[in-house]
């Protein structure tokens, strides 16, 4: 089957156009692609408007591509006119295994099977959202992280009837558009960056939950310790360096019987999502959000991470990795 | 009982000068403070040395405080000179619940019972370490993070038999050495940091196990992602942002209910720490080594901290908070 070059394309339909949708629609036109995007939401339009305003200073800093630009935005609600000669399909309608099932199998219809189609699905495997497709060959999982204009990482993962072909061509795309992609070989539930990251914050639940910590310390214990390491290197190679000069393997011995088992960690099941526990954690919320509106947190975020990112190429770290 | 002005102390003794006792030390150092460092071991005053060479530079560029000397540093073998005149005491010996009780039962003798004892330990329970002491309310956990004298965090919380005002002193003694302070309320094993790391170290440990991942796929996903928004953000606030203008409380019911159970993520037991997982993962740990020795990555680490704890002085997200 012949598809569009990945290095070629110009013209991308956006199906779903809220925080990720348009985040990545953001991307797309920072990137100098031709983008349609459709949401049948009645202030879809509006709030993506927003969005761009608040994202396209952002990108201008850390640099558009050649021709790129707002202009080359369309807005349809009408899915058939957004997918018409479009090269490839980013899907990011909510995350809904039924409604996502029936977008595709309305896109199935509407685009050609040389066409790829990639789902921005925080956590249903390809396999699932596919099973109802004529062509589930060129469909693909490619999961950006929140905001999908600043955050490099992507994960490609595809479903028992994807082509493998088409998880080489995403992954040369993505890597056309600017994104760091993460190819991942096994399906499972969450992919990698949400079974990380739930992984965690299921702990601080807990901890919240049984009145050990409040919102305002899980968040100090990012910002002031965990997430500034992270923000270097991952926790291998934080643990590398934890142990003088005997390394990973040493530290692992040490602690892995013991500490990474209860009492040190939680092993009971997560407790209900009650009301009671809800308005604890939002009222514990109100200490960390200070008054700020969402788009003024956004922005103070989005500034931090620019920072970040500037920072990092120009440190030894990504120059030792040759990135 | 007359305990020492936290804003005066002047003299410290350091029990134990490994990674974490040495970045204790470093820490003191460049606070201006006079350091007595013990350590038994054969090599530790090479290595506490070495230590401090790679971390003075660093300390230089954040600012030392008036008067910090690293000629302000005398190294014993011995603990009682090492304890004698001290102010306060950081205990940070290698991580054996035995050998703490046992240091800690001669420090009950040597030291005056008016002065704070503070424990690095990274997951006792001060209630385990003081139980044979005849003066356990001076004692107190005082858990830094790696590495000490650049990561701002550290955590406080007594023991059953901790006096509340010693919680106090160490809060506003830490406050004045430059730390941040995050004083826990009950004593839980591993703390708020280490449950938190680890939680999302054994998911990691999860899907390597099951070669649904790999280490460097593992660490992409903190350096390229997570990373770069918890260096901004804790879990919630991130959250918080995530659901375009509806917030915290619609993200967590969108997705509380689903996304943080299986098959989301796992709840099934860690694996066993086999010989062939350990040597699965030391193999794949190459691939983010990448032949650089761990004072080289320690090195690179640093000069990110430092640029990322500098952006976030001068960037909006601490001025909005006051920081």
């Amino acid at each position: 089957m012949k598809r569009p070059d990945p290095n070629s394309v110009k013209r991308i339909a956006c199906i779903g156009a809220g925080t990720i949708g348009g985040g990545m629609i953001a991307q797309f036109l920072a990137s100098g692609y031709d983008v349609t995007a459709q949401d049948p939401g009645p202030n879809a339009r509006d709030s993506l408007e927003r969005l761009l305003d608040q994202a396209w200073p952002v990108l201008e800093q850390i640099g558009l591509k050649e021709g790129a630009s707002r202009d080359r935005l369309r807005f349809t609600s009408d899915i058939e006119e957004a997918v018409s000669a479009a090269e490839f399909v980013q899907e990011s309608v909510p995350e809904d295994l039924e409604l996502k099932v029936s977008i595709y199998e309305k896109l199935d219809e509407l685009v050609p099977p040389e066409i790829v189609i990639g789902s921005s699905t925080s956590g249903f495997p390809m396999t699932e959202i596919q099973k109802r497709c004529k062509f589930p060959a060129r469909t693909v999982v490619a999961h950006p992280v929140n905001p999908p204009y600043l955050i490099p990482l992507i994960e490609i993962v595809g479903g028992e009837k994807t082509d493998p072909a088409v998880l080489d061509w995403a992954a040369a795309f993505y890597k056309v558009v600017g994104k760091r992609v993460l190819r991942m070989e096994k399906e499972i539930y969450g992919f990698m960056i949400n079974r990380l990251q739930i992984a965690l914050f299921r702990e601080a639940l807990q901890m919240i939950a049984a009145g050990q910590a409040t919102v305002a310390q899980i968040d100090d214990c990012l910002t002031h310790a965990l997430g500034l390491r992270w923000a270097c290197m991952g926790p291998f190679a934080t643990f590398h360096l934890a142990a003088g000069d005997r390394g990973l393997g040493s530290f692992m011995d040490l602690h892995g019987s013991v500490e990474w088992r209860a009492p040190y960690v939680t092993e009971t099941p997560l407790p209900d999502w009650t009301p009671e526990l809800r308005e604890r954690i939002l009222q514990q919320a109100e200490e960390i959000i200070e008054g700020r509106t969402i788009p003024q947190m956004i922005e103070e975020r989005n500034e931090t991470v620019i920072g970040l990112l500037k920072l990092r190429e120009t440190s030894r770290i990504n120059a030792a990795k040759g990135e």
